[in-house]
């Protein structure tokens, strides 16, 4: 590969398309032939249709559902479990990324999971680093933490503009599961 | 389908994403069962692997690459040539909505198209409004206008917060192209 450097890739803010964008820039990295595995730190945010049209991909495009599904609202003894999952899929990702196996590796709510404090912000840094040159990393999840945004090549941030709840229409099938 | 209703999405925004987004939430929508049809306006901007891991799926999601190359470079007789391609396009995308084959129709770029005078805001405009009541309809592009935000139901900014081009690290496999 000619010029190849893998790049810490971010996907922040309030809006839509953290996860989605993530997703599809694992389908054209699949599609350029890199071996692309997305690890999801909280489960419960994409039970989506995407999963089961992934799952009829390719072996080089692999989804691994690993957090449980955490909520804001959880009590200390539920948020201890989710820490032990959180932490469990840190070392997996950590695993992973060193095996030399794949090109791009998707940490899907990695953000969050720093947010409510399932994972500390310095153990995410220490990750990032040892991040072997050509490997893409890509973190989302909202509220990135200046540390995380300070070591990455490309952050954007999906901002809210307008959004249909407001208006008072429902989820839809397609979109929101 | 309960509680169906199309939306008129919108992705815009000078950051990355936009139509990665909109690919994965076509994507995410194939996955679902519905069928996907993404129309491109300006072909340039995706000869990416994604066009060629898509080709791979299924006859349910299919991208049709309309519009030429345009660059804002070009002079008056190509722009011409561009004027041409996306009216055609525009043609085609009214013909496909309303024949009723389709639960997501992503108009790729079209705001771009909108921006460079190729596409009258009003027939983009008249062209949302023809939508029928169950289809999904996701636009793609910079500098959304305030009309075509004013009657979509969710529309999310991609700003760029940081871009690796500025650190000087080229287009990447798999990111760029």
């Amino acid at each position: 590969m000619e010029n190849a450097q893998g790049l810490t890739i971010v996907n922040t803010g309030n809006g839509k398309g953290k996860t989605t964008a993530a997703l599809g820039l694992a389908l054209r990295a699949w599609g350029n032939g890199l071996k692309v595995l997305i690890l999801q730190f909280i489960k419960g945010n994409w039970k989506y249709g995407e999963l089961k049209a992934v799952q009829q991909l390719a072996p080089n495009l692999v989804i691994r559902q690993m957090g449980e599904g955490f909520t804001q609202q959880d009590g200390e003894a539920e948020t201890k479990k989710h820490r032990v999952a959180a932490q469990e899929t840190l070392e997996i990702a950590k695993e992973e990324m060193l095996a030399g196996h794949w090109d791009m590796i998707v940490l899907d709510e990695l953000n969050y999971a720093i947010k409510f404090g399932l994972i500390q912000v310095d153990q995410a840094l220490e990750l990032i680093a040892l991040k072997p040159a050509q490997i893409h990393l890509v973190i989302t999840g909202r509220d990135a933490k200046e540390e995380i945004i300070a070591c990455a090549d490309l952050v954007t941030e999906m901002k809210e503009v307008k959004h249909h709840y407001k208006a008072g229409i429902k989820a839809q099938r397609g979109i929101e599961f």
